[in-house]
């Protein structure tokens, strides 16, 4: 049994390069939240049906490797996948890279804890964890 | 009687500038954000207040004459002015300007449209609409 | 002669929402230049290798309408036309449209000037107008 | 010998909250340049004169806990101190925290590579590297 990988496709907008000529390295978090949301819906279900039923899942720590700079109108491609499903807790992991050279650009992880709708954190509910341990696996 | 004007600082963030190697435009709206919290602020109450009391003020239109960039570190200073009041609408201008040289860089205008908590337009409530209106002139 | 239209095509990212549970009215300013950059493209040409050559489009004017919000997910579509090619301006115009409701949400359009790789003002390469007024039309 | 903190303060923009009501998590990365900007000016040069002098210090790897969120209009506070100092590597410790309630938002820290006005991988020239690590302590 091995991990299920699920690949999101984006080009680089100018508007995130910077004066380095390069992406401005904080938007590789979003591009990895585009990762999240593609992995999700793969899986089955909307992050925004998940949220419209009252489960948030927070960000509570990221760590990011920069090992090559993506450009201006670059094909990427955010590979992503679940590391890990707990009641309180969730861990995905990221690669992104070029998508025509195939250059590792990035390499992440975020770990997440849910949270009910008026922000306070709950437990998984049983039958999204059970869902969620599911799509894990391919 | 003159219209009142209220002054923001900031200076430039490496993450918003662009290949360019200058400030990416759209940044400048969120400058004239800065400078709309401020003038409000400054008029007594803050904007963040008025949205918990439940009202939004939505924007609905805007026009930017860019003119000169702006760059990393530069300081940048936003002058506000509240151009208008009416019970659906609010019209604010913006004038952004290099600190340091005085030199031009944005012009801009803001319209607003007061939304409730449910996002619906409502007439602005007319305490709120007194205050803007005395807010607006020295 | 008509013009020609290009469609560029998105998906709203958690990133551009705000507070107000709906994108973040400078967003859009982005998502037109997504459109711009596919218009190009689909004219022969992309503006990653225009400004390799030489030539920056730099934005000196907008005009925006914001009248209906996009959310979280909802799928996006820009559609860019090229109003006016002259060899110190050029202007684009968009709508961007919910791609499945086909509600309007934003029009918008920017006007340009063409600048060197110093930065500084020029006329528009005779080629490239060429190129750019027989893009304009379909 | 301590550890030199230097503070940078700044207040929460809209631009920057999203649909869950607090800052985006990749915006506090970009308070962490800013935190990082003023250190480097506190320690008695700007980071664009050293950009200017053909030394950029690109980010290599950052790691991030989100431990509270902040929300649109607080006030808030970037402690930032210089880790460590060697000729291809250096890495700065931030502290982000709610400055009226003093409550602790995030810590991060971001490894930089410097690099020369090519992007290639650069040493650290040595009166820079002497500069830095005369900075990093009281």
């Amino acid at each position: 049994m091995s991990s299920r990988v699920v690949s999101a496709e984006l080009r680089v907008r100018y508007a995130e390069t910077d004066q380095m000529g390069v992406v401005y390295h904080a938007n590789y978090l979003a591009w990895c939240e585009v990762g999240r949301t593609e992995f999700i819906r793969a899986a089955g279900r909307s992050y925004a049906s998940l949220e419209a039923d009252g489960v948030m899942l927070a960000v509570s720590e990221m760590g990011i490797r920069f090992r090559s700079p993506a450009r201006y109108d670059d094909l990427i491609r955010v590979d992503t996948t679940l590391r890990d499903v707990r009641s309180r807790s969730l861990v995905f992991d990221y690669s992104i890279v070029n998508r025509e050279s195939g250059a590792l650009l990035v390499t992440a992880h975020s770990a997440h804890v849910p949270l009910g709708s008026a922000g306070q954190v709950i437990a998984l509910p049983a039958d999204v964890r059970q869902w969620l341990l599911a799509a894990r696996d391919e």
